[in-house]
């Protein structure tokens, strides 16, 4: 099991948090690391969704995971025992990551051998939305016992996200959310939205969105499909 | 079903919440009216649980409701149709309602004839926890889905609330909830926390809570319990 190394993120001193993003992107681009945002409410799965795809990449991509939380290890020491090259972010109490909070991150990660990095950022709907990190990508978790009505409620989150993973589908028969309602209310925020409806617990529907993330880097890295 | 009615939250402006949520505090105590802020992840289920609440309380109290929310009106109407007074405040993008915005949503909602108010705040972990709304005692519902970890990962939200409704207790079975575990992760955040497990679905342990609330609401009101 690799070591867990806790880092304490300082509170961003950059007024223009959008340049900040775009040069991160450019360096990454530069570099061929691929950045992935991902986003959730506390406990719809990040971490044990991030084990299934490490689980399933882990042996054609060199991946690196960067889990920011208030406080506590858990999920660093998750992905740590899943075999990935992985850093705990501590951000005191601050409520979401920005551009350069993100690369500081990845200064602490050491990422130039990576192809793929995960940021694993805070569980909150609301403010990690209003924040480019410099990811290439922004993907979300919504969860089955959280409901269907949440793109109605979260309208900035669903907006920004390319990617949606409705998680915990194995327990569909226990809540009442319709998929179908959850698509459209989706797509009425951001018509592009990929979503993939996936079991963290089961590993149900990973593959799908794996392969997608596999295309993404390959294109990313100028490599051909 | 009464009319809902949609209030535009506007953005703070006094620099000192603290003086704000005890002055607002101490207006409410003099019209006997019980403020409880009540906070969650997005779809922990908040208005699920009020509508029970108001089930079991309505004919004894009077009931009011404010619905913060960034967007839409689905949990006002839902409140509406459970026979309590409700008005939905709309935050803008706001992650969170401070002393000064529960006041303006208070003065929307028109409470002098009421007993009891809860103020359903922003989903979200994270921001409410920092912010006095000038309630007179803070819950949180942390519903099983989430997982028992999330008091190591959130620690001012559970250090900040006077009760924690554990709720989805029905669908126990269905996932890796230690109930044990919980209650002690909360009680080292807080160890005078109340800590009630519930079913909004089905009703189970509501009253336990629905007790506590009313015992709080007599001693509030100066009423011999």
């Amino acid at each position: 099991m690799e070591e867990v190394r806790v880092l304490e993120i300082k509170q961003s001193v950059f007024a223009n948090n959008e340049a900040q993003a775009n040069r991160l992107r450019q360096a990454l681009k530069e570099k061929g690391i691929y950045l992935l945002n991902l986003m959730s409410s506390p406990g719809s799965g990040k971490t044990t969704t991030l084990t299934r795809v490490a689980e399933r990449l882990r042996d054609s991509l060199r991946i690196g995971v960067m889990e920011a939380d208030i406080d506590s290890d858990v999920d660093a020491r998750a992905m740590a025992a899943a075999g990935v090259k992985t850093i705990q972010l501590h951000t005191g109490g601050m409520c979401h990551l920005d551009a350069a909070m993100t690369r500081q991150g990845l200064d602490g990660l050491e990422p130039d051998s990576l192809d793929l990095v995960v940021l694993e950022n805070v569980g909150n709907l609301v403010c990690p939305a209003e924040f480019d990190t410099g990811a290439v990508k922004n993907a979300m978790i919504l969860s089955v016992p959280e409901g269907h009505d949440k793109p109605l409620k979260y309208p900035l989150m669903f907006q920004v996200c390319d990617v949606v993973l409705i998680n915990k589908i194995d327990v569909l028969a226990y809540f009442d959310f319709d998929m179908q309602a959850c698509a459209e209310y989706i797509h009425m925020r951001n018509p592009n939205a990929q979503i993939f409806p996936i079991s963290a617990k089961t590993g149900e529907g990973i593959e799908a969105f794996t392969d997608w993330l596999q295309t993404e880097i390959r294109q990313w890295k100028g490599e051909s499909v």
